[in-house]
């Protein structure tokens, strides 16, 4: 198992460089305030294809020699790494394959199609999934970039934090939300090298707390389908999270489903900006636990803001 | 009628600089391949109090004379003047009079409250509001900042252009949407100074189409209690207003209720900005005149993101 350096981070931020954008850190007085922290909102909801996802996506992509990145890209997810990888597929002129429930919902399959990825339907079981992207990739030679345990992947992640710690200084601590663990394990490759007195806090939803779990256990323990309003923190750790969160990370911090859907509100109602659940969690905890934030100075990773507009939270539920 | 200069939007600039956010500039390769036109969306939705508002209303508080400020200020409004008013005159430590009639909804109440405004309810007619203003003003002594036919209002409005243009350079064409027209004749004020040939659209609803009427008339026409979903454009011109609208606009453009919600929608989902439907109202005319913006720079004040958010006008509609 290669861990990532420094090193590949500088490298991916380089790379990546022309297909992404620099997200603005914004702050609100009134969050300020409410928290008694200052907050530093890093904003991947406006990052391109709608979330951080396409950091990595761009690096595993744009790394690929010429001669691999001819068979393609391959993955399985329904989410936001299935949009990434199809936009940096398609900024490289290469094709991606998506591996999708065809339980999956119309919208999430229509906008995977329009970054023109290729949608291949398999049963909803994960056993199906990991089936067919295994037949796909021996049958196109694609390469196959995992969503999260992937040393590209987080290394790209990586440069978040990175631009963050450029953009406002040093940080007393950074609050990401967990699911697989990418983004975390990126915010902790960077900052474990050029920022280590941060302290790094991971939030996640009480409906997913497989982290939560793993952490306290000292071993990872997956979660069986969990159900939350977050649904890009629903997957488990593997291997390669496992290995930073169990050494970088400060903390797993646990929030329920409403305060997830109050912090989101929150943000929509007073920064104006659209975020999805999943980037919630970060605010939710930071709000549930003052203790910790008080005073500080803190960074905070808005994951990303792709949500049905027709589906919120706080209507009709 | 003193008609404002613009020195006194320089004067207003600096007045007005402690209060108020500089407002960023934000763009959509998206949007820009839909119009066929570059479009600068300046956005006052993340300004102080949600809207461009704040910047009329700090204008003529913080312009008063020590002893004029001492017995407050006042206005009729149930939406973002009446906001911005009051917090103008919360920086400033004084007391702000709304009157808003009895039947305005308790969350407009409730916003007017949290910015420290202090609500005298009335009969719902103008007639009645009117009535209870004087009787307020000449009881107080409080200074009567009208929402927009009022030049101190209209020199602070003038402000937000005047940083667009600043921020991105020489411009074809402006659309801001018209109301009251307080944004559009500031943006005349500016443009007509500093870029005399950038073009100025004014994009109004089809159901409150009293400014288009008027311009084809050539004299002010009043609407009788419009219906739009933009419930910050129901209001009609009035001479101050009026005075640029007639001179300095090229056009006044008209779209429908579901234009106007489509751009809306189109806008959170892909720029991941709240905006209310007011501001929509300029994005939805660009869409629907291509012919006139293809191949132009083109500046979109975005007026404000005071949104109900439980109740968005794609659901239940």
């Amino acid at each position: 198992m290669y861990i990532p350096t420094y090193d590949d981070v500088l490298a991916a931020r380089e790379r990546i460089r022309p297909y992404i954008h620099q997200t603005p850190v914004l702050t609100s007085e009134y969050l300020n305030e409410l928290t008694g922290a200052e907050l530093f909102f890093k904003c991947e909801n406006f990052q391109k294809a709608g979330a951080f996802k396409v950091r990595g996506a761009c690096n595993a992509v744009f790394g690929l020699s010429a001669e691999q990145a001819g068979n393609g890209v391959a993955t399985h997810s329904s989410g936001n790494h299935a949009l990434s990888l199809s936009y940096a597929a398609g900024r490289r002129g290469i094709k991606a394959w998506v591996v999708m429930p065809h339980t999956a919902p119309d919208a999430k399959k229509a906008a995977v199609r329009s970054y023109d990825g290729e949608i291949s339907e398999c049963g909803p079981s994960m056993a199906q999934r990991e089936a067919m992207l295994k037949e796909l990739v021996s049958r196109t030679g694609a390469d196959f970039v995992h969503p999260y345990n992937d040393h590209r992947v987080i290394a790209g992640q990586a440069t978040c934090s990175l631009e963050l710690h450029e953009e406002i200084g040093a940080l007393d601590t950074v609050v990401a939300p967990i699911g697989g663990g990418g983004m975390i394990s990126g915010t902790c490759l960077t900052m474990s090298n050029i920022s280590p007195d941060t302290k790094i806090y991971a939030a996640e939803p009480k409906n997913a707390d497989d982290a939560y779990r793993s952490f306290r256990a000292g071993t990872i323990i997956e979660d069986d389908a969990p159900q939350t309003v977050a649904d890009g923190l629903k997957v488990s750790l593997r291997p390669l999270t496992w290995h930073f969160v169990s050494r970088y990370v400060a903390d797993v911090l646990l929030v329920t489903e409403q305060e997830i859907i109050d912090a989101m509100y929150l943000t929509w109602q007073r920064m104006k900006i659209v975020i999805e659940p999943s980037s919630s969690v970060a605010l939710a905890t930071i709000m549930k636990n003052q203790e910790l934030f008080a005073g500080k100075r803190v960074g905070v990773i808005v994951t990303g803001g792709n949500v049905d507009l027709k589906n919120l939270p706080w209507i009709n539920n």
